[in-house]
């Protein structure tokens, strides 16, 4: 693991790391922030996935996140969305597929397959990795993200419930296979049979069984991509009738940005402080 | 006055907005962040300027104010540090002359003269602009930055003390006359009669007899201009003596980034807060 850059921050430390990944046959980067109290303590941990363009350094200038992780004693790890380098396939002139589009999901088609591995990157190598460098409790952990990011995240929740102790999400794609920025890319990393789609939309998982405890959604209402790409209404429908406890949240005038999603940070932070406790 | 975006924000309003100078000759960029308070009541306006390199943008995303400034009821404005454009002279390989280098003084030689005049930009032209469209409460105003914009907060409010009521800086440079980052500049942009330099150096302004009641100063320790750029020990030595009350705060670790700023950015808004009630 190389060190890129570490900064003092809130009486913490920011730092960006990368290695050769095995998992996305490239090198990654991702960005770890450390509170002060993991000097003293193992801190459990939060998983935040960023979206659509996004690499793991937006979150980490723009989110906010630093001063409430310090207080409640969080330690967070920002990846990258895709692999990245010269080696790896990309649709340069599209911002839904290739690199920073990865879409937590592991590729099986061709020319993708090779390193477009997000699910098992994020949920085992990174995992694996981090927590031989920092003070982890691995036994407290939780999961959020923004966009393609809270798909990321409610997805990933959905089906490692036992790993992950809370879930939250600002504004994210909850039915990835209908949705208009996302069923080109599943096409293309998983190929026609839409039998195989299902494990990555967060919607189906839960129709076909899958269960997480409870989930924190945030989303502005002012946010142009939500009757064509969010719509978070499908997934308040597909929890009803379980047993999922959904806190669904609409903010008059917030967009889809990271203004809106610095302003609910704080919100969600705590949301898995308390269940990580 | 041309809005180039708006965003909610902890309740209130990050806009960004252009408009031709007359002052600097060209299109000038700025930010103004409006607090939710302001629906109501004319409130204090606190200008924030940035460092060398930096436009209206980077404090913007990393410096991490609105959420107290919404608290706090404050109007934060953040200007450019140069004009800009392609009519602008520049030195593109020199970082520390021309665009993104405007030390905030009134450039007299050629050919400069035409546009870097960001001393009158910053206290008459932008501030009637701003006046106009925003509720802002002009008997309360306050003035802070970072690097060159703290070498800019101190010497604006030195020069206007009845028109700031509060002013700090994170990491200034406080002696610009003798620091190696801006001797060059100040000789190209103000030529070389060093008389002239005075009036946009902090400490041969205390000197000179210019003086504000009192000044909370932020400094890392780990910062890497410490020793050549920033010395904020010349402003202490500059203020012994005189009634100026100078709070210097150093800190073990921080280095010279948003990431040291955004840690102490609570603290500089409600000292501001405090003195502009």
């Amino acid at each position: 693991m190389k060190v890129l850059s570490q900064n003092t921050a809130y009486g913490g430390m920011q730092g960006v790391y990368s290695h050769p990944s095995e998992t996305c046959n490239c090198e990654m980067t991702f960005g770890v922030y450390v509170p002060p109290k993991a000097i003293t303590d193992p801190c459990p941990v939060v998983w935040f996935l960023s979206g659509l363009t996004s690499t793991h350094a937006n979150v980490m200038e723009k989110g906010e996140y630093r001063r409430m992780a310090s207080e409640l004693g969080l330690i967070v790890v920002t990846p990258d969305t895709s692999p990245r380098g010269s080696d790896v396939p990309d649709e340069i002139t599209n911002w839904q597929m290739g690199k920073g589009a990865g879409f937590y999901l592991d590729a099986t088609e061709t020319p993708w397959a090779r390193n477009f591995q997000m699910y098992s990157y994020i949920t085992q190598e990174l995992p694996a990795l981090v927590s031989q460098h920092f003070r982890m409790d691995m036994s407290r952990q939780g999961i959020f993200g923004f966009s393609m990011g809270g798909h990321g995240a409610l997805t990933i929740a959905l089906k490692n419930p036992d790993r992950f102790k809370s879930c939250s999400a600002f504004a994210p794609i909850v039915e990835p296979m209908t949705a208009d920025w996302s069923m080109d890319a599943y096409e293309k990393y998983l190929g026609e049979d839409q039998t195989k789609w299902r494990q990555y939309d967060a919607c189906v998982l839960v129709k076909d069984g899958a269960r997480f405890p409870e989930f924190l959604i945030d989303q502005g209402k002012a946010d142009g991509y939500l009757e064509t790409g969010l719509r978070p209404w499908l997934f308040e429908e597909a929890v009803k009738g379980t047993d999922i406890k959904l806190m669904m949240r609409m903010h008059e005038r917030y967009d889809h940005s990271y203004y809106f999603v610095s302003t609910f940070m704080d919100d969600h932070l705590q949301w898995h402080a308390e269940r990580l406790a």
